[in-house]
Protein backbone atom coordinates (compact mmCIF):
# COMPACT_ATOMS: atom_id res chain seq x y z
CA UNK A 1 0.00 0.00 0.00
CA UNK A 2 1.08 3.74 -0.46
CA UNK A 3 0.31 6.45 1.17
CA UNK A 4 0.11 10.42 -0.27
CA UNK A 5 1.09 12.50 2.35
CA UNK A 6 3.00 15.53 3.55
CA UNK A 7 5.28 14.98 6.23
CA UNK A 8 4.96 16.29 9.65
CA UNK A 9 0.88 18.03 8.87
CA UNK A 10 -1.21 16.68 11.63
CA UNK A 11 -3.26 14.51 9.68
CA UNK A 12 -0.50 12.60 8.32
CA UNK A 13 1.00 12.38 11.83
CA UNK A 14 -1.85 10.54 12.97
CA UNK A 15 -1.67 7.69 10.36
CA UNK A 16 2.18 7.76 10.92
CA UNK A 17 1.64 7.15 14.47
CA UNK A 18 -0.51 4.43 13.64
CA UNK A 19 1.50 2.80 11.64
CA UNK A 20 4.66 3.06 14.02
CA UNK A 21 2.19 1.43 16.69
CA UNK A 22 1.52 -1.38 14.81
CA UNK A 23 5.44 -1.86 13.67
CA UNK A 24 4.24 -1.30 10.41
CA UNK A 25 5.61 1.73 8.62
CA UNK A 26 8.08 -0.11 6.69
CA UNK A 27 4.97 -2.20 4.67
CA UNK A 28 4.08 1.22 3.43
CA UNK A 29 5.10 3.51 0.34
CA UNK A 30 5.09 7.10 1.21
CA UNK A 31 4.86 9.63 -1.27
CA UNK A 32 5.03 13.31 -0.99
CA UNK A 33 2.21 15.83 -2.30
CA UNK A 34 3.56 19.00 -2.73
CA UNK A 35 0.58 20.70 -0.76
CA UNK A 36 2.68 24.09 -0.46
CA UNK A 37 2.83 23.89 -4.09
CA UNK A 38 -0.98 23.43 -4.63
CA UNK A 39 -0.23 19.83 -5.84
CA UNK A 40 -3.52 18.76 -3.73
CA UNK A 41 -5.56 20.64 -5.88
CA UNK A 42 -4.70 19.18 -9.32
CA UNK A 43 -7.24 17.19 -11.04
CA UNK A 44 -4.24 14.46 -10.40
CA UNK A 45 -4.94 14.36 -6.29
CA UNK A 46 -8.84 15.47 -6.75
CA UNK A 47 -9.27 11.71 -8.40
CA UNK A 48 -7.33 10.31 -5.03
CA UNK A 49 -9.75 12.76 -2.82
CA UNK A 50 -11.79 15.03 -3.90
CA UNK A 51 -11.63 16.97 -0.50
CA UNK A 52 -8.37 17.41 -1.18
CA UNK A 53 -6.91 16.71 2.24
CA UNK A 54 -4.15 14.50 2.94
CA UNK A 55 -2.78 11.52 4.08
CA UNK A 56 -5.19 9.08 1.49
CA UNK A 57 -4.01 5.40 1.52
CA UNK A 58 -3.67 3.21 -1.87
CA UNK A 59 -4.49 0.47 -1.61
CA UNK A 60 -3.00 -2.81 -3.60
CA UNK A 61 -6.27 -2.84 -5.67
CA UNK A 62 -5.73 0.24 -6.54
CA UNK A 63 -8.55 2.07 -4.33
CA UNK A 64 -7.96 4.75 -2.39
CA UNK A 65 -8.89 5.89 1.36
CA UNK A 66 -8.87 9.29 2.77
CA UNK A 67 -10.11 10.43 5.70
CA UNK A 68 -7.54 9.84 8.79
CA UNK A 69 -10.95 7.71 10.72
CA UNK A 70 -10.90 5.48 7.77
CA UNK A 71 -7.48 5.14 7.52
CA UNK A 72 -6.41 4.23 10.81
CA UNK A 73 -8.81 1.52 11.40
CA UNK A 74 -7.83 0.02 8.04
CA UNK A 75 -4.34 -0.25 9.45
CA UNK A 76 -5.39 -1.24 13.12
CA UNK A 77 -7.25 -4.35 11.21
CA UNK A 78 -4.37 -4.65 8.91
CA UNK A 79 -1.65 -5.50 11.22
CA UNK A 80 -0.83 -7.45 14.21
CA UNK A 81 -0.25 -6.22 17.38
CA UNK A 82 -2.73 -4.54 20.26
CA UNK A 83 -5.79 -2.87 19.18
CA UNK A 84 -5.77 0.65 18.21
CA UNK A 85 -9.69 0.84 17.72
CA UNK A 86 -10.99 -1.56 20.42
CA UNK A 87 -12.39 -4.68 20.17
CA UNK A 88 -15.64 -5.89 22.50
CA UNK A 89 -18.64 -3.18 20.76
CA UNK A 90 -18.71 -0.87 24.35
CA UNK A 91 -14.87 -0.54 23.50
CA UNK A 92 -15.10 0.43 20.23
CA UNK A 93 -18.20 3.02 20.64
CA UNK A 94 -16.10 4.81 23.35
CA UNK A 95 -12.52 4.60 21.21
CA UNK A 96 -15.29 6.11 18.06
CA UNK A 97 -16.96 9.15 20.03
CA UNK A 98 -13.73 10.26 22.10
CA UNK A 99 -11.67 10.15 18.70
CA UNK A 100 -15.11 12.39 17.29
CA UNK A 101 -14.39 14.63 20.19
CA UNK A 102 -10.42 14.57 19.84
CA UNK A 103 -11.46 16.36 16.14
CA UNK A 104 -14.06 18.48 16.70
CA UNK A 105 -12.92 19.86 19.83
CA UNK A 106 -9.21 20.11 19.73
CA UNK A 107 -7.92 18.89 16.23
CA UNK A 108 -10.59 20.78 13.57
CA UNK A 109 -11.02 23.37 15.90
CA UNK A 110 -7.23 24.00 15.89
CA UNK A 111 -7.07 23.52 12.01
CA UNK A 112 -9.95 26.57 11.81
CA UNK A 113 -7.99 28.68 13.85
CA UNK A 114 -5.20 28.20 11.94
CA UNK A 115 -6.01 28.52 8.58
CA UNK A 116 -8.81 31.18 9.03
CA UNK A 117 -7.13 33.48 12.00
CA UNK A 118 -3.86 33.24 10.94
CA UNK A 119 -2.00 33.72 7.74
CA UNK A 120 -2.26 29.77 7.65
CA UNK A 121 -0.68 28.51 4.82
CA UNK A 122 -0.37 31.60 3.13
CA UNK A 123 -2.72 33.99 0.33
CA UNK A 124 -2.05 31.52 -2.61
CA UNK A 125 -3.40 28.59 -0.63
CA UNK A 126 -5.94 30.45 1.83
CA UNK A 127 -8.58 31.28 -0.53
CA UNK A 128 -11.17 31.78 2.14
CA UNK A 129 -10.52 33.38 5.63
CA UNK A 130 -13.58 34.23 8.07
CA UNK A 131 -11.63 35.88 10.92
CA UNK A 132 -14.02 35.88 13.16
CA UNK A 133 -15.05 32.31 12.50
CA UNK A 134 -11.43 31.12 13.03
CA UNK A 135 -11.28 33.12 16.46
CA UNK A 136 -14.09 31.36 17.69
CA UNK A 137 -12.54 28.06 16.94
CA UNK A 138 -9.40 28.91 18.58
CA UNK A 139 -11.57 29.72 22.05
CA UNK A 140 -13.59 26.31 21.27
CA UNK A 141 -10.00 24.48 21.01
CA UNK A 142 -8.93 26.05 24.42
CA UNK A 143 -12.43 24.68 26.13
CA UNK A 144 -11.80 21.45 24.57
CA UNK A 145 -8.18 21.57 26.69
CA UNK A 146 -10.07 21.95 29.43
CA UNK A 147 -12.38 18.99 28.82
CA UNK A 148 -9.87 16.68 27.94
CA UNK A 149 -7.82 17.57 30.80
CA UNK A 150 -11.24 16.47 33.41
CA UNK A 151 -11.05 13.04 31.28
CA UNK A 152 -7.03 12.72 31.67
CA UNK A 153 -8.20 13.28 35.70
CA UNK A 154 -10.15 10.00 35.32
CA UNK A 155 -8.46 7.72 33.10
CA UNK A 156 -4.71 6.80 31.53
CA UNK A 157 -5.95 7.74 28.10
CA UNK A 158 -8.60 9.19 25.98
CA UNK A 159 -10.50 6.42 26.10
CA UNK A 160 -9.77 4.45 29.22
CA UNK A 161 -7.05 2.44 30.32
CA UNK A 162 -5.62 1.70 27.01
CA UNK A 163 -3.76 3.38 23.95
CA UNK A 164 -6.32 4.28 21.43
CA UNK A 165 -6.80 6.10 17.68
CA UNK A 166 -8.56 8.66 20.65
CA UNK A 167 -5.06 9.44 22.11
CA UNK A 168 -3.20 9.72 18.53
CA UNK A 169 -6.21 12.00 17.35
CA UNK A 170 -5.95 14.43 20.40
CA UNK A 171 -1.73 13.84 20.26
CA UNK A 172 -2.24 15.18 16.59
CA UNK A 173 -4.18 18.09 17.64
CA UNK A 174 -1.70 19.51 20.35
CA UNK A 175 0.92 19.35 18.30
CA UNK A 176 -1.15 21.12 16.25
CA UNK A 177 -2.04 23.51 18.58
CA UNK A 178 2.03 23.99 19.46
CA UNK A 179 2.21 25.10 15.85
CA UNK A 180 -0.59 27.52 15.32
CA UNK A 181 0.40 28.92 18.74
CA UNK A 182 -2.65 28.20 20.72
CA UNK A 183 -0.61 27.71 24.41
CA UNK A 184 -2.19 24.88 26.87
CA UNK A 185 -2.76 26.90 29.86
CA UNK A 186 -0.10 25.48 32.66
CA UNK A 187 -2.62 24.70 35.35
CA UNK A 188 -4.51 21.83 33.21
CA UNK A 189 -1.70 19.44 34.66
CA UNK A 190 -3.33 15.83 33.52
CA UNK A 191 -3.68 17.03 29.98
CA UNK A 192 0.53 17.51 29.91
CA UNK A 193 1.12 14.96 32.04
CA UNK A 194 -0.70 12.94 29.65
CA UNK A 195 0.94 14.65 26.62
CA UNK A 196 4.49 14.27 27.98
CA UNK A 197 3.95 10.43 28.66
CA UNK A 198 2.66 9.99 25.05
CA UNK A 199 5.59 11.55 23.50
CA UNK A 200 7.56 9.11 24.78
CA UNK A 201 5.97 6.45 23.30
CA UNK A 202 8.56 4.55 20.67
CA UNK A 203 5.78 5.63 17.49
CA UNK A 204 6.69 9.26 18.37
CA UNK A 205 9.77 9.32 20.40
CA UNK A 206 11.27 7.60 17.56
CA UNK B 1 -30.41 0.55 26.46
CA UNK B 2 -32.37 4.07 26.34
CA UNK B 3 -31.69 6.63 23.42
CA UNK B 4 -31.73 10.31 24.27
CA UNK B 5 -33.18 12.31 21.08
CA UNK B 6 -35.92 14.43 19.72
CA UNK B 7 -37.37 12.85 17.38
CA UNK B 8 -37.67 14.16 13.32
CA UNK B 9 -33.80 16.31 14.00
CA UNK B 10 -30.97 15.02 11.48
CA UNK B 11 -28.82 13.24 14.03
CA UNK B 12 -31.68 11.08 15.75
CA UNK B 13 -33.06 10.49 12.19
CA UNK B 14 -29.64 8.69 11.64
CA UNK B 15 -30.08 6.55 14.38
CA UNK B 16 -34.32 5.22 14.20
CA UNK B 17 -33.02 4.50 11.04
CA UNK B 18 -30.31 2.30 11.86
CA UNK B 19 -32.46 0.78 14.84
CA UNK B 20 -35.10 0.21 12.34
CA UNK B 21 -33.01 -1.18 9.37
CA UNK B 22 -31.97 -3.28 12.36
CA UNK B 23 -35.54 -4.34 13.26
CA UNK B 24 -34.45 -3.27 16.80
CA UNK B 25 -36.56 0.05 17.33
CA UNK B 26 -38.49 -2.04 20.35
CA UNK B 27 -35.73 -2.78 21.86
CA UNK B 28 -34.57 0.90 22.75
CA UNK B 29 -36.90 3.13 24.83
CA UNK B 30 -36.50 6.75 23.74
CA UNK B 31 -36.43 9.78 26.14
CA UNK B 32 -37.32 12.77 24.70
CA UNK B 33 -34.96 15.92 25.57
CA UNK B 34 -36.48 19.41 25.46
CA UNK B 35 -34.05 21.02 23.01
CA UNK B 36 -36.42 23.75 21.96
CA UNK B 37 -36.27 24.91 25.47
CA UNK B 38 -32.50 24.33 26.22
CA UNK B 39 -32.61 20.56 28.10
CA UNK B 40 -29.67 20.23 26.00
CA UNK B 41 -27.45 22.68 28.04
CA UNK B 42 -28.46 21.79 31.54
CA UNK B 43 -26.02 20.09 33.81
CA UNK B 44 -27.82 17.16 33.87
CA UNK B 45 -27.87 16.69 29.66
CA UNK B 46 -24.22 17.65 29.73
CA UNK B 47 -22.86 14.93 31.79
CA UNK B 48 -24.37 12.47 29.43
CA UNK B 49 -23.24 14.52 26.78
CA UNK B 50 -20.79 17.35 27.05
CA UNK B 51 -21.17 19.00 23.55
CA UNK B 52 -25.06 19.41 23.95
CA UNK B 53 -25.66 17.41 21.03
CA UNK B 54 -28.55 14.54 20.47
CA UNK B 55 -28.71 11.79 19.56
CA UNK B 56 -27.09 10.23 23.25
CA UNK B 57 -27.19 6.22 23.82
CA UNK B 58 -27.16 5.11 27.25
CA UNK B 59 -25.84 1.75 27.98
CA UNK B 60 -27.51 -0.86 30.22
CA UNK B 61 -24.13 -0.21 32.55
CA UNK B 62 -24.49 3.04 32.69
CA UNK B 63 -22.38 4.05 29.78
CA UNK B 64 -22.75 7.16 27.61
CA UNK B 65 -22.34 6.91 24.06
CA UNK B 66 -22.37 10.00 21.82
CA UNK B 67 -21.60 11.01 18.35
CA UNK B 68 -23.50 9.21 15.67
CA UNK B 69 -20.88 7.45 14.38
CA UNK B 70 -20.71 5.16 17.35
CA UNK B 71 -24.04 4.76 18.05
CA UNK B 72 -24.92 3.33 15.08
CA UNK B 73 -22.19 1.12 14.81
CA UNK B 74 -22.73 0.25 18.37
CA UNK B 75 -26.26 -0.68 17.08
CA UNK B 76 -25.09 -2.31 13.98
CA UNK B 77 -22.89 -4.83 16.03
CA UNK B 78 -25.47 -5.32 18.83
CA UNK B 79 -28.04 -6.64 16.80
CA UNK B 80 -28.60 -9.02 13.72
CA UNK B 81 -28.64 -8.66 10.49
CA UNK B 82 -27.16 -7.36 6.98
CA UNK B 83 -24.30 -5.09 8.21
CA UNK B 84 -24.35 -1.39 7.85
CA UNK B 85 -20.69 -0.80 8.46
CA UNK B 86 -19.35 -3.22 6.27
CA UNK B 87 -17.66 -7.16 7.27
CA UNK B 88 -14.28 -6.90 5.42
CA UNK B 89 -11.49 -4.44 6.21
CA UNK B 90 -11.78 -2.36 2.84
CA UNK B 91 -15.69 -2.41 2.61
CA UNK B 92 -15.61 -1.24 6.37
CA UNK B 93 -12.73 1.90 5.20
CA UNK B 94 -15.18 2.86 2.14
CA UNK B 95 -18.21 3.18 4.23
CA UNK B 96 -16.14 4.97 7.08
CA UNK B 97 -15.10 7.26 4.19
CA UNK B 98 -18.13 8.02 2.51
CA UNK B 99 -20.01 8.48 5.99
CA UNK B 100 -17.20 11.09 7.13
CA UNK B 101 -18.12 12.78 3.73
CA UNK B 102 -21.80 12.39 3.93
CA UNK B 103 -21.07 14.36 7.19
CA UNK B 104 -18.56 16.96 6.09
CA UNK B 105 -19.83 17.70 2.28
CA UNK B 106 -23.27 17.59 3.61
CA UNK B 107 -25.39 16.71 6.79
CA UNK B 108 -22.49 18.99 8.69
CA UNK B 109 -22.28 22.14 5.71
CA UNK B 110 -26.10 22.07 5.96
CA UNK B 111 -26.02 22.18 9.75
CA UNK B 112 -23.97 25.27 9.65
CA UNK B 113 -26.28 26.94 6.83
CA UNK B 114 -29.16 26.55 9.18
CA UNK B 115 -27.26 27.59 12.39
CA UNK B 116 -25.13 30.51 11.04
CA UNK B 117 -27.12 31.83 7.86
CA UNK B 118 -30.66 31.32 8.75
CA UNK B 119 -32.86 32.23 12.19
CA UNK B 120 -31.98 28.75 13.20
CA UNK B 121 -33.58 27.51 16.53
CA UNK B 122 -34.08 31.01 17.21
CA UNK B 123 -32.35 33.60 19.46
CA UNK B 124 -32.27 32.17 22.61
CA UNK B 125 -30.52 28.75 21.00
CA UNK B 126 -28.65 30.45 18.74
CA UNK B 127 -26.40 32.58 20.89
CA UNK B 128 -23.38 32.81 18.05
CA UNK B 129 -23.97 33.28 14.51
CA UNK B 130 -21.76 33.72 11.43
CA UNK B 131 -23.80 34.60 8.63
CA UNK B 132 -20.83 34.55 5.77
CA UNK B 133 -19.58 30.95 7.77
CA UNK B 134 -22.95 30.09 7.10
CA UNK B 135 -23.48 31.13 3.76
CA UNK B 136 -20.25 29.24 2.54
CA UNK B 137 -21.19 26.45 4.18
CA UNK B 138 -24.50 26.34 2.31
CA UNK B 139 -22.23 26.40 -0.98
CA UNK B 140 -20.16 23.96 -0.07
CA UNK B 141 -23.51 21.54 0.97
CA UNK B 142 -24.45 22.16 -3.19
CA UNK B 143 -20.77 21.34 -4.28
CA UNK B 144 -21.59 18.12 -2.11
CA UNK B 145 -24.72 17.40 -4.21
CA UNK B 146 -23.07 17.58 -7.16
CA UNK B 147 -20.16 15.09 -5.52
CA UNK B 148 -23.05 12.68 -4.39
CA UNK B 149 -24.68 12.72 -8.04
CA UNK B 150 -21.53 11.48 -9.62
CA UNK B 151 -20.61 8.69 -7.00
CA UNK B 152 -24.34 7.50 -7.75
CA UNK B 153 -23.95 7.77 -10.88
CA UNK B 154 -21.78 5.01 -10.27
CA UNK B 155 -22.97 2.77 -7.75
CA UNK B 156 -26.20 1.72 -6.20
CA UNK B 157 -25.37 3.14 -2.70
CA UNK B 158 -22.94 5.71 -1.46
CA UNK B 159 -20.85 3.44 -0.54
CA UNK B 160 -20.94 0.78 -3.22
CA UNK B 161 -23.66 -2.18 -4.12
CA UNK B 162 -24.89 -1.98 -0.40
CA UNK B 163 -27.19 0.32 1.61
CA UNK B 164 -24.94 1.43 4.89
CA UNK B 165 -24.44 4.04 7.61
CA UNK B 166 -22.97 6.22 4.76
CA UNK B 167 -26.24 6.40 2.77
CA UNK B 168 -28.32 7.03 6.69
CA UNK B 169 -25.97 9.98 6.85
CA UNK B 170 -26.04 11.19 3.78
CA UNK B 171 -30.00 10.58 3.51
CA UNK B 172 -30.34 12.58 6.85
CA UNK B 173 -28.05 15.21 5.26
CA UNK B 174 -30.90 15.66 2.57
CA UNK B 175 -33.99 15.69 4.82
CA UNK B 176 -32.36 18.36 6.91
CA UNK B 177 -31.67 20.22 3.64
CA UNK B 178 -34.75 20.37 2.82
CA UNK B 179 -36.18 21.69 6.38
CA UNK B 180 -33.39 24.50 5.46
CA UNK B 181 -34.63 25.10 2.49
CA UNK B 182 -31.21 24.00 0.12
CA UNK B 183 -33.10 22.70 -3.29
CA UNK B 184 -31.46 19.83 -4.62
CA UNK B 185 -31.03 21.28 -8.30
CA UNK B 186 -33.25 19.06 -10.41
CA UNK B 187 -30.29 18.07 -12.77
CA UNK B 188 -29.12 16.21 -10.03
CA UNK B 189 -31.00 12.69 -11.07
CA UNK B 190 -28.91 10.31 -9.67
CA UNK B 191 -28.70 11.70 -6.48
CA UNK B 192 -32.59 12.21 -6.58
CA UNK B 193 -33.72 8.82 -7.64
CA UNK B 194 -31.13 7.37 -4.77
CA UNK B 195 -32.91 9.69 -2.31
CA UNK B 196 -36.76 8.55 -3.78
CA UNK B 197 -35.42 4.81 -3.57
CA UNK B 198 -33.68 5.45 0.15
CA UNK B 199 -37.17 6.76 0.81
CA UNK B 200 -39.02 3.34 -0.18
CA UNK B 201 -37.27 1.55 2.35
CA UNK B 202 -39.38 -0.26 5.23
CA UNK B 203 -37.00 1.37 7.46
CA UNK B 204 -38.00 5.23 6.33
CA UNK B 205 -41.35 4.71 5.04
CA UNK B 206 -43.00 3.10 7.83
Amino acid sequence: MKIYDVENFPNPLRVRIALAEKNATDKVEFVAVDLLNGEHRTEAFLAKNPLAGVPVLELDDGTYIAECTAITEYIDSSFAGPSLTGVEAKERAVINMMQKRAESMVLDAVASYFHHATDGLGPALETYQNVAWGEKQGEKARQGFVYFNTVLANSAYVAGENFSVADITLYAGLVFAGFAKIAIPSELSHLIAWQQKVSQRPSIAA
